[in-house]
């Protein structure tokens, strides 16, 4: 799938870095293949010896305990090594990897290692988007070969949930994140969540009665990134069209609104007359429905082929209220790989669910994403709750 | 005791803000009158004229609804009004408000008034010891006319909770703000509590051990923080000595350490083996000890007068591992008063007990202080809580 | 001049720093006895005794020979010394001086102390000026208590110079800074300068003809320090009033502009199809008119009393097109006094003239001012220059 | 020569931008040839139609006349157009051209467009090394393919001037510049300046000897400048070695030091007991010598192939003590075409003689280079001047 994804990309496009929360597409494909040369290779199989000795300086992310790494911003900068020598690099670490594949003792590392590209996949189609945004050409990453076809249906109902101690978190079946658990209580309030997600109808809804000039309807913190950054629509809009990995496309009412931050989504639940929910109240509806995802980023990017109906998962990741902290007695793991979730909890909010861009695999209900309150560059929507 | 606090600085101490997070002495002064003017006499008291048409402009703070206000960071261009004009203008208001105070339709909101008037004093205390701090001649508030004898017991007991479903939040009896409540159960596991706060000494030998050189015991943003400052020492330390509102004087290892950022105390927490509390626990076990506090303000800013002990309250507010957020079914205020608490739940951290500088009457169990992970010139500290 | 400069003044209004390029009222009195005390008691009196140990540090400015000084923009925090502190200094100081006064071994230096000392005092009143500005109150320094009655003549002449070889700069008799010579010869081309500075009803056409909106007009460093900034007038000016030492007053046709910045001028005088004039073309004019300043800051202090016409020097600064450079074999002084002038040649563009605010002993053909391109709080205005 | 340039660079170097001075040498390629399309083709060549209507907002530099433009920092996004379909582009705008050539209506602004070319092929190379510094692999743009032999004679005699009245600027004969004229007389006093450029083994000296942290040897700007950036030598040098387009190379003492800025440039004159000279006395030097360049980029950039001796032009351009202004009478060209040079008249200063990476015929003894006084990606040096 990486490899598929860079595919459409020139040498060119595969070095851009429009902004240090991006990476070039060319540095996630590095940074995958570093993991597993790092962490299995170089750890675990005594007399490997290391492709490049100045690679792992250079794709190495925040693992502080790796030692010094490249400045965030100056990756845009590695026109050298090229795609072609990263991608003979990964040969060669798939191939050094094949004994170690069958062995019970990195079952565990394997399986973070996959996760880990995953969710790199997933910012690969996103950071590349956000750098072509940058052109004023709009170039498309992909050609569009699909007709669009809509169907979500105009119904409206919601969830219900009638309170009282649920389990939340990870149990144990199947591959999950540290922070998924440990699996704990929590006691909820009724509540009621929509099945449907906010769409693009209901935001211009909420620009036309001037939402993005009005404080009231504001976080302060929010307010003050509206203001600081005359932000007035989703990133991405302009008039009655919105980027796409298609380039520039038509947009439609009835799809779900993204590219969002958390300031906006609140801000949306306000003015609405609700609110987000907690991630508790998301996982146990989630739970609930058992819903199979039916879409990810290979049937169609954005949702421009024929397919998708609104889901927990598949469209976008989901905005909640909660903040992203450890779940009672969570321990980080020892080492390097430690670093992978806890260090990031502060400051952060939880969404849930997953977009059009996450891998199939990374759809379950203990699930839990994470970002900054300002930063819409992912695939962000949100639905609403209500106290009932 | 606003004016109390006034009295001691001269017109140049009361107008210096030393940075956009502080504000001069005089403003709050102007600010704590401004909210009787506004929300009692020109909202509820027919035929009430304004003392100053233009000086509402200047004294309002965050309350977008009361309209435009003045940059915060040009506060500290306010040599005009005099501090004896706000005084004057604060007797004019005292005395306007003379028939309202035993209606009982108000009693609620100058309830409010007064409460956040005592946070304001609170203010005053932290923002002007910033100021002064500033000036390479370390000037003091206050003569020192007391003698230091510190009475910490060197026991390290803690307190133990055996865990299980909790009521959290303030219930009804005496006056609460409203991010407060509603009260609601929360369901905890078995967890210790430190008896003490995590004391100078302590924290000397965290400094020792490398502890602001080791990435490993910092959030990501903490470690980010650190390295941006060259942060090295809690702030107001100087080789042995602390500033204080007496000036600078020598530090003792037995008083709790104070004037550190959230990041500082998970980053300790970590190094110490232990965790933040959660500010559930934290409630929980000042619930069961009921305790008074000791000491205010007014007996002893800074604990150079001989009378304290290790409290709940009194000492310094205590990080909790806990994000600022709403608690289930909370419902601002409508108005302008709504926005007192709830806009701000974003990006911020609880904290919980009362300082040496917080007004007697606001320690209690459910009250919930917040600060942005990085603020550090309140009077702030921790103690370690651990899973059991 | 300076303590009469500083009584008008409150203790609050005297430690107000509005930007870094300015310095309060109070480190101004400092400052300038410092240097008396520094270069001429401390270095060539046996036995003197600094007054205080600590205050040398607070109060120099950017002697770097001299040692550690406080951060330019903490000088709005000295709330201490207070100001009568340092006005017992400035007795203790002056006392101090007498035997050094009459010794003509230290005459030059004393005299550039003096020189020194009403340059500060011309900072004294433009910075109070900047820093009342900020309060929305609009608050006046001094009572306004003449009347105004402008008497420019309405006639447009230019003075007429026919080029070829002239002298520039200071020749010997009298005070001089180092920056003023060495005298040397400047070969001019024929051109005139306008007797009448520009004038605020011509700058108001400029505007109404869009000179702010107009690219085509600035420099590209202007243009770039116009957009950044949402500049659309000069400094002070608000509607049809701008801000003065008196308050908000309304603005005369007839007046100088002035608070504008060498990018305002050298648009303008592109847009009136002229030119800014060459320090030495400025110069040479001086010379040959010879003319007495007629105003200074005591007689009225932007020109509200009735007196002024326009003058080559006491209405305003008036911008050249001539860099900052040091003359033909321009040798600094040795030792920190060195580093009055020669240090500050780069960045900045020359003013030739004298403002309102200018001590009368500041007038003469050959002195030299000088600031960066974008700054503008100064009393500064120009006359434009043609080729011939 | 561009194309040349742009050969040995793979799609992904071609895009890189590594800060707001420099451009992509993709940019550069398009932009040399929007030039050509835009003031001949489209101006003049009734019916022809743009290769592309929305290149031109991708190549527009600063002139402000024709329209909106990219964003400067911007451009390192420009994936989109490839290199290849630049270089169809311009091969339909050299075609088109064809029956221009020849037509003396155009040849002033055909010149024009040339030098403006060979200015940006000038910038490829400065612009591109900075960019592969980022790298840490300090990947080379060009394989080393001669050996070094540095011929710099050991003699160090001065060049000698007795002052008077003398000629500067072009005075018609070939192409130039409008900022080279008008001619004009200028007076000097007597002057020597050095035959050789400060090299390598000296600036070391100067560092040895602390150059880098003596304040009283550097302008008040440089001083701020060096604590602020943390500077401790030139740019691109580390331990013995040196960047260059040849990737890390040995550094030779007897070398002409480059990539100095003028604050640098400046201190270092000051330290060894002389002063930059100014431009005038540059150029009348140069007449008097009549020096032909004896190397150019082709023959060898960085000079590591055997050639060299220190020459007025060919190794690196010189730093002046002068600003870069207009000459007396100077009016800039009409139109688009008039923002070439004049709009660039403050806050630079001239350089003079030309670089290793100079096009052959740009070296002449008018030309007038200008730079930020903090700017050094340049090949920029200096040889030293002194009153006698």
């Amino acid at each position: 799938m990486t490899e598929l994804l860079i595919a459409p990309l020139s040498e060119a496009d595969a070095v851009l870095q429009s902004m240090e929360d991006a990476s070039p597409a060319k540095w996630h494909l590095g940074h995958t293949n570093w993991f597993f040369e790092t962490f299995l290779l170089r750890d675990h199989m005594p007399d490997y010896r290391l492709h490049n000795d100045r690679w792992p300086f250079l794709f190495n992310s925040y693992y502080e305990a790796e030692g010094e790494r490249i400045g965030r911003f100056a990756r845009g900068m590695l026109s050298r090594p090229t795609v072609e020598e990263i991608l003979n690099w990964r040969n060669a670490v798939d191939e050094a990897m094949e004994p170690l594949l069958d062995d019970p003792r990195f079952t565990d590392l394997i399986e973070l290692g996959i996760a880990h590209e995953q969710q790199h996949q997933e910012l690969m189609l996103t950071d590349i988007k956000h750098a072509l945004f940058q052109n004023p050409l709009g170039p498309a990453m992909f050609e569009c070969s699909g007709t669009y076809a809509c169907s979500y249906q105009d119904e409206d109902h919601s969830y219900i949930h009638h309170g009282g101690s649920v389990q939340i978190g990870h149990d144990g079946a199947g591959f999950a994140y540290d922070n998924e658990g440990p699996p704990h209580q929590v006691i909820l309030t009724p509540f009621e969540l929509g099945r449907r997600l906010v769409n693009n109808g209901q935001w211009q809804d909420f620009i036309d009665d001037g939402g993005y000039r009005n404080s009231a309807l504001w976080l302060s913190d929010g307010w003050a990134w509206v203001q600081k950054n005359a932000i007035s629509a989703p990133l991405y809009w302009h008039e009655n069209d919105q980027f796409s990995h298609y380039g520039w496309v038509k947009r439609h009412a009835a799809q779900p609104v993204t590219h969002i931050s958390f300031y906006e989504a609140d801000a949306y639940a306000t003015w609405a007359g609700g609110r987000l929910p907690t991630e508790f109240e998301w996982e146990v509806i989630a739970r609930e429905q058992d819903t199979a995802p039916t879409s990810n980023q290979m049937d169609g990017t954005e949702h421009l082929l024929p397919e998708g109906h609104a889901d927990l998962f598949g469209d976008c990741w989901q905005f909640t209220r909660s903040a992203y902290l450890p779940y009672p007695r969570f321990q980080p793991a020892e080492g390097a790989i430690g670093e992978y979730n806890g260090k990031f909890m502060s400051g952060q909010v939880v969404l849930r669910g997953a977009s059009c861009a996450t891998a199939r695999g990374h759809s379950r209900a203990s699930y839990r994403n994470f970002f900054y309150p300002h930063q819409r560059w992912q695939f962000t929507g949100l639905r609403l709750a209500k106290d009932i």
